[in-house]
C-alpha cells in the first residue's frame, strides 16, 4: 500500500468508523450481537490468501461480516460488564500513536512520546488528587498493573529474592489478603506470582460488601503465629460485582502498623476521583504502595490504558528492569525508560490518547460525564427502592446498581431462573444489554452506567424495559 | 467530540499521518530525533486544562511539539535495534479495531473479534509451516509470551503448585537454560516467575553464538546430581545481538529425553519462517512445548503484536484461567475465551490489523519483502567481508549484519572508543540510525535491516556513509 493508497482508505476508514460510531450513538443495531458460535469463523478462509487482495474486499468485509458480529459497548444503551469508554479524541489520538509508529523500547528511541508519557502520567496523578509522591506508568490492564503491585510486594518481603533463588528459598511462605469480593486478578496475580492458591486469604465483607478489618487483623495474627509471613493487602475500591468500597484508610492503619505492602485496586472507581466530592471514597490511599486505574474503563482513554503508580520507583525499577547493552546507549538520569516500569519492554504509546482526551474534554468536561453518570445510577438507585416487587442487592455509590425482581412465592433457585430469565430476554431482545452476575451465591443483575452517549432517556427506558421483561411471566 | 467533527478531524489525522508517513519513507527528516533530554517536557504544561481546547490546537502540537522528538523508525535508513514495521494496511487493520472499540473480555462481548483472532492465529501458524498441533493467541510482546512460558513450565513441575501453595512449598529448587546470548527478557521472566536469577544457567555458546548443547546436557545432569530439579530450556531463533541460532533439534533432544519444558524464542526469526528456504533454521520447533513470535517486528503488523503458540492448550488455560461470575453468562465449548490464554484479562482486538495486513499483501508479498531484506545483508555482509579494516563479527543468517571497522594499531579498548565514535558520528548526522551493542565484552555495530520502505540504494548509502564516517579519524 502506498502513501496515496493510505490517504484514500484511510479516509474511507474514518467514513466508515464514523458511520458505525453514528449508529451506535444513535442506538440503531441490536446491542448484543446476533451470531452462533462458529458464525464468523465460516465465513473466513481456513488459510491465507497467497496472493494479495484488492483492498476495498477486506474494507467490504468488514461490513458484511464483521460489524452483525458485534457487540457494540459504546451503545448508549450498553449497561453491560463495566463501561468501556472509547471516547473519540482518544481514538484520534490512538490513530496518532499508530500512525508515528514509534519503536517504545526507551528514551532515545522515542524522546516525544517517553515524555509525553511522564507529563500526562503527571497531569491523571493531579486530576485524581493524589500528591506528588507518587509516579507511575501506563501498562495494559488492572489484572497486570497488580501482577506487579504483587511482584513488587514479594520482593520487598524476601529482600530481592528473585535475584537469588527466587521463592523456592523463602523461610516463611508469604500470605496475600484481599476481600472476598476483590477482582479475579488478584487471586490470578498470587498463584502467577509463585505465592499460591494456598497463600491467598479472602477476608470476609460486611453488609456494604466492604472488607471487615477486624477479620483482617485477626487473619494476621493467626498466619503470624503460624509462622507464615503476612505480605500484602489489596485494598478495592469500585469491587468489580457491586463497586463496593474497601475503607482504606483502616486497611492502611494495619499494613503501616505491620509492614505489609498494601495495593489499592481502583480500576473501575479511579475514574470518579477526578471528583472532589468522591475522594472519600479511597480516603487513606496516601499511605498504599501502590495504586492501580484504568482510564480505559469509564474515563474514556480507548483500550488498552492502565495507571501503575508506586510511592517508591526506584524498588519497582530493581524489581523490573533488565538489562541489555545495545538499549543503553544514552544513560542519562534526566530521562526515563519505561521498558523498566512493568513486565514487557517495549511498549505502546498510550500517552498520545489521554493526552487528546484531557485536552478535548477539559477536567470540566470529564468531571460533567462522571456526575451526570453518578446521576444516573442514583436516579434508577431510587426507583428500584421505591417500586414493590424490587430490590436492591447493594449500595449504588457510583455507577453500578444492582437489582433483582422478586415476585412473590418463588424460592431462591426459583428467582435464579427468574432473574436469568428476564435478563436474557432484555439482551436477546438487542434493546439494552446487562450482565447478571452471582452475589452471595444467587444471580442478581448489574446495571452498569457510563457509556458516553447513554442520556436521562436512555435510563429511564431501560427501566420501563426491565419492568415490562421481568412481570412477563407474572 | 460529536461524529461530524470526528469525521472531519479523522480526515485530518489520516492527511497528517499519511504525510508522515510520506516523508519517512522518503528519508527527509533527520532519523534521530535532535531534541535534548526535557525539551519536550518543558514544551507542555505541567496540569492537565481545566477547561476543553480547540482541537485544532492540539493538532498542531503533533507538528510542532511531537514530531521534532521523534526517531523514525519507519525511515528506510533506520537500521537500528530491530525492524519494527508498521505496514500501512496494518495501521489501518489497527484503526478498524480502535473504532470498533469491542470490549474484548469474552466471546459474547466480541463474538465477531474472538473469532477473527482464532482464524488469523491459524493464517500465521500455515504460514511459518507449523503444524496443526500448534494453537495460540496473541500477546503484547515476547517478553511477556516468554514469561507466560516459564510459568507454565514451573506449573507443569510442580504439578500446577500455584493453586496450593506456590513456589514456597517446592521441595526441589527448578532450573531454567538459555543460552548466554538469549534476550534479557529470559533472566527477567526467571526472577518474575519466582524461580530466581541463581536457577537460571547461561549455557556457553559456539563461535556462531548458538548454543553448546553438549554443555547444556552436563548442566542438566550437575544440577539433578545436586537435587535440583531442571525445569525448562529457551531456545533462541535468532538472538537479539546477532540473529544467531540454537541448534533446536539437538536441545529438543535433550528436553523430550529429560521431561524438561522447551520454548523457543523466534520474536525475530519468526517473520523468515514464512520462507521455506528458511525452516533449516528452527528445525526440530514441532517438539517443542511453546513458541513466541512477533508479527511487530519485521512482518508488518504494526505495535504490539505478538503470536504465543503452544501445543497443550489445555495446560495453558488450566495455568491462565482467573473466574468470574459475570464474565461467563455464555458456557460454550464451541468457542475460545481468549482472557484465558495470558496474563490480561481484557484484550486489545490485535487480530484486525493481522487480517488486513496478510489479504493486502498476500503471503507472496510478505515473502518477497523478506526475501529483499535477507538480500540487503548478504549484500552488505560481502561488501564487509571483501573490505580491508572491515570485520563481520557473527554470522548473518538473516537480515542483521554485526561489524567492526579495525584500524590497524588500535587496542581493545581504543577499538571501543573507535566504534562508539563513528557510529555516534552517523547517528548524529540523521543520515542513518544504528545501534551499537557488545558482544563478548566490546562494542560492534549491528545493522539491522527490515525497514519496509529500504531499498538496495539506501544499503549502498550506508555502507559508503559508513566507510566515510570510520575512516574519519584515519
Amino acid at each position: 500500500m502506498d502513501i496515496e493508497e493510505f490517504r484514500r482508505f484511510g479516509h474511507a476508514v474514518i467514513d466508515w468508523v464514523a458511520d458505525y460510531r453514528g449508529q451506535t450513538r444513535l442506538g440503531e443495531l441490536p446491542v448484543m450481537a446476533r451470531v452462533a458460535p462458529g458464525g464468523v469463523k465460516r465465513e473466513l478462509p481456513v488459510g491465507p490468501p497467497p496472493q494479495p487482495e484488492p483492498f476495498e474486499a477486506v474494507l467490504q468485509d468488514l461490513t458484511r461480516i464483521i460489524l452483525p458480529a458485534c457487540t457494540h459497548s459504546q451503545d448508549p444503551r450498553f449497561f453491560g460488564y463495566f463501561p468501556s469508554v472509547s471516547s473519540l479524541a482518544a481514538v484520534l489520538g490512538d490513530y496518532v500513536a499508530t500512525g508515528l509508529a514509534q519503536l517504545g523500547i526507551n528514551w532515545q528511541a522515542s524522546p516525544a512520546l517517553t515524555e509525553l508519557e511522564d507529563v500526562t502520567i503527571s497531569w491523571l496523578r493531579q486530576m485524581l488528587g493524589l500528591s506528588a509522591a507518587w509516579s507511575g506508568a501506563f501498562q495494559d490492564t488492572a489484572t497486570t498493573g497488580t501482577l506487579v503491585a504483587l511482584l513488587s510486594a514479594r520482593e520487598r518481603a524476601t529482600s530481592y529474592g528473585a535475584s537469588r533463588g527466587g521463592l523456592q528459598e523463602s523461610a516463611r511462605p508469604l500470605v496475600v489478603y484481599a476481600s472476598s469480593q476483590s477482582h479475579e486478578s488478584v487471586g490470578k496475580a498470587v498463584r502467577l506470582a509463585g505465592i499460591g492458591s494456598n497463600n491467598l486469604r479472602l477476608v470476609p465483607v460486611d453488609d456494604r460488601y466492604a472488607m471487615r478489618t477486624d477479620v483482617l487483623e485477626e487473619m494476621i495474627r493467626t498466619d503470624r503465629a503460624r509462622g507464615l509471613q503476612p505480605c500484602a493487602v489489596v485494598a478495592t475500591t469500585g469491587s468489580a460485582e457491586t463497586t463496593a468500597l474497601d475503607p482504606v484508610a483502616d486497611i492502611a492503619a494495619i499494613t503501616c502498623a505491620q509492614g505489609l505492602w498494601l495495593h489499592v485496586d481502583a480500576a473501575m472507581a479511579g475514574s470518579a476521583m477526578i471528583l472532589p466530592e468522591c475522594r472519600w471514597m479511597w480516603a487513606g490511599v496516601e499511605k498504599a504502595d501502590s495504586i492501580v486505574f484504568n482510564p480505559h474503563k469509564w474515563l474514556g482513554a480507548s483500550f488498552d490504558c492502565s495507571v501503575y503508580w508506586v510511592r517508591d520507583a526506584e524498588h519497582l525499577l530493581r524489581v523490573m528492569s533488565a538489562n541489555s547493552s545495545y538499549l543503553h546507549t544514552r544513560s542519562d538520569s534526566r530521562v526515563k525508560s519505561y521498558r523498566d516500569w512493568g513486565i514487557p519492554l517495549s511498549r505502546p504509546h498510550r500517552a498520545v490518547k489521554v493526552w487528546f482526551l484531557v485536552r478535548e474534554q477539559g477536567v470540566s468536561g470529564l468531571q460533567a460525564r462522571i456526575r451526570r453518570d453518578i446521576g444516573h445510577a442514583q436516579w434508577l438507585a431510587e426507583q428500584v427502592d421505591a417500586t414493590s416487587g424490587w430490590r436492591r442487592m447493594a449500595p449504588s455509590p457510583l455507577q453500578t446498581v444492582c437489582v433483582r425482581h422478586e415476585p412473590p412465592g418463588l424460592n431462591e433457585s426459583a428467582l435464579d431462573t427468574h432473574t436469568l430469565a428476564w435478563v436474557c430476554r432484555i439482551n436477546e431482545s438487542g434493546r439494552a444489554y446487562l450482565t447478571p452476575a452471582r452475589l452471595d451465591g444467587r444471580w442478581m443483575v448489574r446495571i452498569a452506567f457510563g457509556s458516553e452517549a447513554t442520556e436521562h432517556h436512555h435510563v429511564a427506558a431501560l427501566w420501563s424495559l426491565m419492568r415490562d421483561e421481568a412481570s412477563w411471566h407474572h
